[in-house]
């Protein structure tokens, strides 16, 4: 975790404050069951809750007793005791170390995703105003980095929330993978605690509970857990390269936001650098990376080993972290790109009409001209431009030949660009109105 | 793709016999839809269908073409107009490659993902029997590789099934991911054909159509796809895994099957390695690694370029064969895998009694003894055990200061299995009742 | 392996062919140091290297033996001993199958480098000849994709050639880390073979004995070698990111060469796609995906298990077809690259002088103005520059202010591209002139 | 970076405090350079060396100049005019701040390096000491997890030992790949600033003169740094599966250090896990996965973008902590190794002489019974002992058949485990002598 690359709200669920909080809970929620059950009193359930509840767990003092101790669960209990007095002795019975420890791991995989499905609908929202805004925008399409044919500003834009939204879906689907409480023993049989202590739990956290653990949950569920952050952080690397090519000198078609008293640029006003879609293509390749060791840890041996524990230490924050960053950063460039509606139109006009030949083509062919001899007409207008710098369609006027097959009306009309445009609504249509999310 | 772990349903998805059949089929109910909006003659259309249909396309005729032309539709669409005559001119209208090309791509991949749903589906079908079979096979459950409390051999298996069906799941979430069909042309904006043709063409084949695709359809879908399978394969690991742990010499609880008269162990009996599931561990590392390829295709640079390509026609095929292979694999090795119940036993007695001493510790402290005590009753008469390979039960009930706290009745309720064992029908119930899916 | 991006010389090494010829040099080798040994006859030695040599193995045969044997060394073995004849008795004696397949193993990987190698000095030799051709060839230099300062084209390839220079010391001593041959039995103890067999089969094979080898030569070594594999392709990738940066329709400084006459683009002069450099960024993304389950393989069971087969017979063949296939794309793109200097020219000059304000800024402070002062006054001309349109130089000679801190000559001199190139020849002599390699 | 697995001395050199010593360091050479080539005044290099030096630069205040500032370098450059007061201005002459970043990051990477070269030389004595202790150790060798034939544990360690010194000589190769300075400014033409500037800092701080920058050093150095550590953590996790392996609670041949008086496990003997090797094999997934970003950060755009950095703020502590750690963790794992020779040797014998089945059918053949009658003979006592739970040896002498062809001596011999050891000397020579390192 990289305090540059980190907000302070996913930072707070993975701090030993949350983590004990967490661990309270789940005891409490098993104390409460296990009351209901008759295996512990009820007043002792109460008790805890309420001394726990009210109680500010001390870091330090926990540190000190997991000196002594060596066992992390042991330390908090401990201090637990000392804050909730006699009836301390009623938690935790039956259970294990894993019960409290997956469960909580889980829980703050839960709250994370919260966050980052908050942060996925502001993107959503960000690029949906700014599709509209630039619906009818007139951009170039570019295939191969080569221009192809026009399309609007406002369609790369919705490209980009439709696959937001899949971003999306697939994030509900991998925190429902993650939301799910173990409270099973040593090896998941139940042995020394009742099943509907669990259920109790899980429900209680808004989990379900995991079916067949092992000590553990397993680990099938965090490798899709962590492979669906990686596929959202591609997805920004995606519109991040976008920003970053739009941005280069030669294009200069939308620019990340640059405040205009902002010093150091103006002297070099040319000299305005894409560094926070720069930074989000560098996280991205983090975020990725991070669904490998994650995949390795599934198979633990037997009923469990500790080998994915490390692992989980470093990617639960790393991941979680470096994600919200990313997209809350992505969130403000999106909200306050620049744009340049006329260095679209200039980029487009470059090779003044010639976009447009495939058009020719065809108007020529279903005008019966041969497509041999079509090709030919083209081809000639077509060098002048790209040898010359003449504009395509005064060539085109001016050629005899074409002339002789198709009248100028039909000729200018192969040059409207609303012959591009006219499905944009449909587009939209599909995009914005599909779902019911946004 | 290496013959060796292939299995020839799903070699033939990727063959270019099917791709070129799969390309006939969009061209064609293309044709129909252009048809249908008065583009085309309907009878042309039909005329498609009916020669292209009985057609068996000539893989070589069609290599020969695209040494001239250098492209491979454009090949293919020349060796269909040698077969279809004239109307193949209303062919491919309005349409570019990437239409067939990705389209294909994406029922190639539906195709596979169908093969390996059934794979899952039979895999789920041998380990619900076998778990069955095996639900009261105690056995010791292991954390660290070391004896914790004991188990079934059917929760284990149980274990299995709870997370092949999880895969399942994922698994169909993945094909619907990819689930989609473009016809929207060179940028995506339908500048050249009418949206309804896409619309048409998806619901022809089963598929949506692609909301707003930019020539290719996007990669994000199948970077969902590949880490799906990235995932699968991980779950094939730990299983594969678990079997090679059990398989051990000094393990031997359960072993791949080898046919009585096989030749070349019967001098070495013990010498029986298992060699599948070793061979499925290895696969599960290649279904892996190709999710990272797969991740680094989505940020294509503005509506496309084509460095995916490669990726994925070397991902496409090997990824999915590769895991069908496993998978059928994995099967017969369920199905046919032989347990050892005695050998289990055996290796839960080895330290006579031990695995207990957690119970007999807590039944002390619950009868009054101090936990200090308690500690000290249990540890003398477990180094008995340890060190001299004494039965710990005799031991504990030769122990006076045990027998002063605890009747004898009450130390061999302590060592009954049963008491680990009682809640296998509720996870039995839970793993194999609660989805209506096998 | 996919034909389209294979070549003949590297797809041969690993054909049946080839592997079973090197089986049988390691199977003869051998018995020429038993022979020596004394442990079989010289005779039989000499026979099965006269027969064994002259003789072209069955493949189908071979295959016919296996599907029988179930075991590919006893199958070729088997088949050995029909051309052999009775001193095919003498062949294999006290080796196992892995002697003959890891050492295989090691010679095709060898051998495969070898013509990596020789890649990269075809490569080499493309950088050189073009970095020397385009050494004063000023271009801009740009960081995040903005214009910066100007460099040459011959140092962007001086740049490469270094890189791959690097690359090319990498794979040399990547070659040493797999260039060992191991012939030491069952678990690596020698117990049924002289250490000496080894010594003699690694010399005769220009190998190193593996010093300890257990059945298995340790996978570290493979490891290394595709992760480096892995870094060579990601340098594969770096050049053809910037051909298909310089090929931008807005860019246009260089071009992957498109042949006068070749059809299909001309009537879109400016439709040249870069897909042999797109097609290598894939391919890189690939080769570099091969590195993870090669570096997974490194943890075999105790003296071996045979999980990392399937992955080797993958990746082996996969991973140095396609970089050979890249590398050499790579030569071809370089050798006949298009370069446009007069667009490296009109591209320096979009901003009309802009790019030299840093060394006005620096001049005026350095002829006592304050920096403050010195920021005020180069800015108000940069702005007439980047909102106007208007000449950088001719605004600063029209400035007052400016003119009366800096003379004319001064003035111009700041614009003067050789203060930019001075040391272009101090870097040709650092990267072409530093080692003897090239 | 995580606390838990961090070591003080490894963590400074990624502390804030160390990045502006280094800082300071490269600009007051750069200054000494500068003043020897008459650039600024002799006595400014030194005062700044003076004063500089004898500095403690405080973070906070260079902090709250960056957050006024946005710009790192600036920040520390103006604390540092603070601190040299007016000669302050002669610092940093020419120079851009990925000067000053990118040789730090390199010096702090060498610095990295040298730690874990001294954690690999411990590791190599560790390895060395308890090989030659158990030389002739035998134990059983296991191919496939299954019983093959005897070697000696110190073998075993041999091989490590071997990896861990091929490690070695990775990694000075990778401190030699990141060992380099850049001093060459905005785009590596030296346009502001001398090369022989560049070629004294790099001598003054054990570095080579980068011989092509382009304001960065080039990535393929640091992917070829991370990918190597990435094969170093794959033989860090093989070490560690092989203790845990051997830690089982079935196999017991070794076992993580405990203390006697432990508490905790003495009431579950057995209850002893390999926490310490469970731990490494998770922190080498983690190192390995490092690799991928740093491969994916070599293609940079054209001569620079900035999307690397982010990336190797994270994985330059990270990478170097964790492998640091895992390395000193796996020292103490080996020093304090608990091995039992006596389970060794029982498990070895646990069929009862079966692993010398091979030996005595190949003392049959050569006693010319034929091979399908010396299979039968030995197949038919070695199902005796496989099912019956019989001696081999005395069955084998028991059976007349056997004797006919074998004297009683000679069957005996067959069981000899001196023949599997016999080499033994030969491979340590081979291990231990080969290279003066150690």
């Amino acid at each position: 975790m990289i305090p540059r690359y980190s907000r302070p709200e996913m930072v707070a669920i993975w701090s030993p404050e949350m983590k004990f909080r967490i661990w309270f809970e789940i005891e409490a929620h098993a104390c409460d069951a296990l009351a209901e059950l008759g295996v512990i009193p009820k007043e002792a359930a109460k008790t805890i809750w309420e001394k726990g509840g009210a109680a500010t767990f001390d870091i330090d003092r926990i540190d000190e007793i997991e000196r002594e101790t060596k066992h992390d669960v042991i330390a908090f209990l401990t201090h637990l005791a000392e804050i909730v007095g006699p009836d301390a002795r009623f938690v935790h019975q039956g259970m294990t170390s894993s019960d409290v420890l997956d469960t909580c791991f889980n829980v703050q995989l839960m709250r994370a995703s919260d966050i980052l499905l908050d942060d996925l609908d502001k993107l959503l929202a960000a690029l949906k105003t700014r599709a509209f805004e630039h619906k009818d925008t007139v951009t170039i399409g570019r295939s191969h980095g080569i221009h192809a044919e026009p399309t609007t500003f406002g369609v790369k834009l919705a490209q980009a929330y439709a696959e937001f939204e899949r971003c999306r879906t697939r994030l509900v689907a991998a925190r429902a993978e993650i939301a799910t409480c173990a409270i099973s023993g040593a090896v998941g049989t139940f042995a020394n605690i009742d099943p509907r202590v669990e259920e109790h739990v899980a429900k209680a956290l808004g989990m379900q509970a995991e079916p067949v653990s092992t000590q553990v949950i397993p680990r099938d569920r965090h490798a899709m857990y962590f492979a669906t952050l990686g596929v959202i952080a591609s997805s920004i690397e995606r519109l991040s390269v976008e920003i970053r090519h739009l941005q280069r000198t030669e294009v200069l078609e939308a620019e990340e936001y640059f405040s205009p008293g902002q010093k150091g640029s103006s002297a070099m006003p040319h000299k305005r650098n894409p560094v926070l879609t720069e930074n989000m293509t560098g996280l991205a390749r983090m975020v990725r990376a991070f669904a490998l060791p994650a995949m390795e840890n599934v198979a633990l041996w037997h009923e469990r080993d500790i080998s994915h524990s490390s692992v989980e230490r470093m990617i639960g924050p790393d991941a979680t972290i470096t994600l919200d960053f990313a997209l809350a950063r992505m969130v403000g460039v999106i909200e306050k790109l620049l744009v340049y509606p006329d260095n679209m139109l200039k980029n487009m006009n470059k090779f003044r009409g010639l976009i447009h030949s495939q058009r020719v083509l065809l108007a020529l062919t279903q005008a019966g001209v041969s497509r041999e001899d079509s090709y030919r007409l083209v081809q000639r207008n077509a060098m002048k431009v790209w040898e010359h710098g003449k504009d395509f369609l005064e060539e085109l006027l001016a050629d005899a030949d074409v002339r002789a097959a198709l009248p100028e009306e039909t000729i200018r009309e192969k040059f409207d660009l609303g012959y591009h445009t006219k499905h944009v609504d449909t587009i939209f249509k599909r995009v914005f109105e599909a779902t019911g999310n946004n």
